[in-house]
């Protein structure tokens, strides 16, 4: 069929104007007389609608008035400036075809519905204003990212979704297998027999690709995985999902400032492309969702990021204990509270802290120089705290191995990684960015199930 | 650290010649005597090395000339033009640190290697021609396809991975489950008690996202996936893998013909993209890997797609039954012998196949008029038969509801796909493309293992 997109027609509208075009799209509303009417439709290419006039002269003009939100219709007609209304220009119908009714019970109506009620229809939330402005701009995000990293020659790898190694250790893993579990098949000493698994061996979904992109940086330089990851982590919170997307490049020839460097970059890159390629959508996140959202991010572009060392943030936050449910002291992990507290109130900026006590990061960071602490990074950015972490990774070979026997860490589960520091080894460094808390950062959503079009949490996983 | 990448220097020679640049890379070859050497250097940014030439006046002449391949090293030096040389130019080094030495149980040593053999160690794998080509084709290639469906503003939904349900009934899947293996919780009837699950109920991974994607179309009118699916199938063949990557574009307000216009303007701008952003890689496939790719390639983007209905298309093969195993006749499935002798040897070019009978494709097909075949259409690609599968979807409650019965779907399963008929139904289609087969068609690998970074097959899922 051969439709304009509305978005076409608003972005270029010169090509339009005062010509017959067809759009096809769903109905937001209708107001009829006896004589003509409108309607108010939205085609989910632009954010915003399109209205149409129509006339008696329509042979099914009693037919259109009756119209319900949300039924789908194809309509032929002159685009026409309305110099004097709110829109730009209407279309004055020449015909209304009526592609799909919308049934009386329609669950969207013209009336505000809480994100609360509208989780419950994960299919049809994409309708409505906030909605369609979320997944619109996640979709943008996710292309900017592609396209800051493709630019740079970096190589975007799969990294496996089913594992066979707990790598990182990172929390809960949800375990895959084809076995019956009515019947779950067991060796003679009683332990389950995971010959007759699909693998042959217990597998389980990823936490994260790091480990298999290092192999690949040690091959093409600089990488990037951009897929799904898990968590079986029993929190409710509004943060928290156990599927979510998560960006992680890695770097070869490259050192913490290096990794710095690149992850402020690409927050900056992306904010201007979404800034630049929504701006309706940020118009509105800006005025009904997350006040001052458009200030913050514009700050963010002008500004450089903050850095500061895990002992310099502990000394700040320390003198400020009595602000905090969780007291800091040397040693500690930051909460969530201390995270904002630095970024929000502190350097009013993202800001990267690094270094941090070796006993609460990966075994795999880089040790330091005075033997306590380890290239990492954080990096923080207001309302939301931490939205980055990467580390320069341990590049030599003994002292890697070394910190995997303190920790009880099987070298037979680690031979391909080790192999990188024994054929090669070179300086590298990489982060991971979680795709949702990016999304919220940029749209000012609170909650991360509205920015997942199908979340999966505990004990919900509809659609 | 401040590297050039190889890549810049070979694309933008001109700003580099006779300049000093500092490269860090892999060693490939080193050939040293007396007074002075040649380091082959690859830094993965490019498929061609870079050579340098290294003299006695550096005070490591001697340890560089005992480089084992595979060793990382930085070199800073003059690029100078070699016009005499294979080459177009080499780096005469100034200093050659050593990043990291390579054991001299280096596996990739100078000599060819099965692909067999390099699928046991996978994390190596990249570092030589032939996977490097590959893993570089297969992220331009993703790219592309985002690029594409981006330029024409289709809005890019990540559908999820862990579902509950069975939609498509697309085969075997995995389970997911957080339950002790060792000790499933039952009901009181016997039967696994789910509520004790992480999502209170069964939870399978995915085999296609189409029916969320559907949603998402209704509200936005052009969309696509691009995310991992996963078969639980017991089939050990060149094509078939457990883990894989799907493209799932859907169009509203579209019908078979427009769908088969996306794919095939979708396959021409991958294989173009391609050919523009690899071409020392298309080159090297096309010489090493499959001769004669590059003609095949060209000439699919100068021609039309072929168009043959599935009733036209038995009667061809039936006149050629004699030359293949399984014989066709009307309402049989085709087998990839019958779709490759269509596309190579009756049309010559990439081919649809349109409106299959019902019997053989899924339920959410839209019933022709003839009552008995549906509106799917299979594109097929010579050297590997389906590379995409699509259809036009049934748009009418009533009719898809009889379809879902005669099935024995139940209606439950699916309120929310027909609700996509009850509230604004429109006409709309889609196909899916199966990453790794597009891949493999564009470079002409012939084992889907071979274009996979970590490859997920039956008893297998190394790192």
């Amino acid at each position: 069929m051969e439709l304009t997109n509305i978005r076409d027609i608003f972005r270029n509208k010169e090509e339009y104007l005062d010509k017959e075009v067809t759009i096809g799209g769903w109905v937001r509303s209708v107001r009829g007389s006896k004589k003509f009417g409108f309607i108010v439709v939205n085609d989910g290419t632009f954010f915003e609608p399109l209205q149409i006039v129509y006339g008696d002269h329509l042979e099914n003009f009693a037919e259109i008035s009756k119209l319900n939100v949300g039924a789908a219709i194809i309509v032929t007609g002159k685009l026409v400036p309305t110099p004097e209304a709110k829109q730009p220009f209407e279309i004055q119908a020449e015909s209304v075809d009526i592609e799909g009714a919308s049934a009386p019970d329609y669950p969207l109506q013209k009336k505000r519905h809480t994100f609360e009620y509208l989780r419950t229809i994960s299919h049809l939330r994409p309708r409505t204003n906030t909605f369609e402005a979320v997944f619109r701009v996640r979709s943008l995000i996710a292309y900017a990212i592609h396209k800051f990293f493709q630019e740079r020659d970096f190589v975007y790898v799969h990294t496996p979704l089913i594992t066979g190694s707990d790598c990182e250790g990172a929390g809960e893993m949800f375990q895959v297998t084809t076995m019956d579990l009515n019947n779950v098949p067991k060796k003679d000493d009683g332990s389950v027999d995971f010959t007759q698994d699909f693998f042959g061996k217990p597998t389980n979904l990823t936490v994260s690709g790091q480990l298999n992109g290092e192999t690949y940086a040690m091959a093409f330089k600089n990488i990037y995985t951009f897929g799904p990851t898990f968590r079986a982590e029993n929190s409710n919170t509004t943060r928290h999902a156990a599927e979510f997307w998560m960006i992680e490049p890695e770097i070869a020839f490259a050192d913490l400032k290096d990794d710095m460097v690149l992850a402020e970059s690409m927050l900056k890159y992306v904010i201007r492309y979404v800034l630049e390629h929504a701006p309706e959508e940020m118009e509105f996140f800006n005025k009904f969702v997350d006040k001052g959202l458009l200030d913050r991010l514009n700050h963010v572009l002008n500004s450089d990021f903050g850095h500061v060392t895990y002992t310099e943030a502990i000394e700040i936050l320390e003198k400020n204990n009595d602000k905090f449910d969780y007291k800091v002291f040397w040693g500690a992990d930051l909460q969530t509270e201390h995270e904002r507290y630095l970024t929000e109130e502190i350097f009013k900026r993202p800001v990267f802290v690094t270094d941090y006590p070796k006993e609460i990061k990966a075994f795999y960071m880089k040790l330091n120089e005075d033997g306590k602490t380890v290239a990492a990074m954080d990096c923080l950015v207001p309302g939301i705290g931490e939205i980055i972490g990467g580390s320069q990774r341990e590049d030599d070979y003994d002292k890697l191995l070394g910190r995997m026997k303190e920790l009880g860490l099987k070298e037979e589960d680690y031979d391909f990684y080790l192999d990188l520091r024994k054929y090669g080894s070179a300086r590298h460094a990489g982060f991971g960015l979680g795709f949702e808390r990016c999304v919220m950062y940029l749209t000012g959503m609170g909650n991360i199930r509205d920015v997942i079009p199908f979340p999966r949490t505990v004990n919900n996983c509809e659609l």
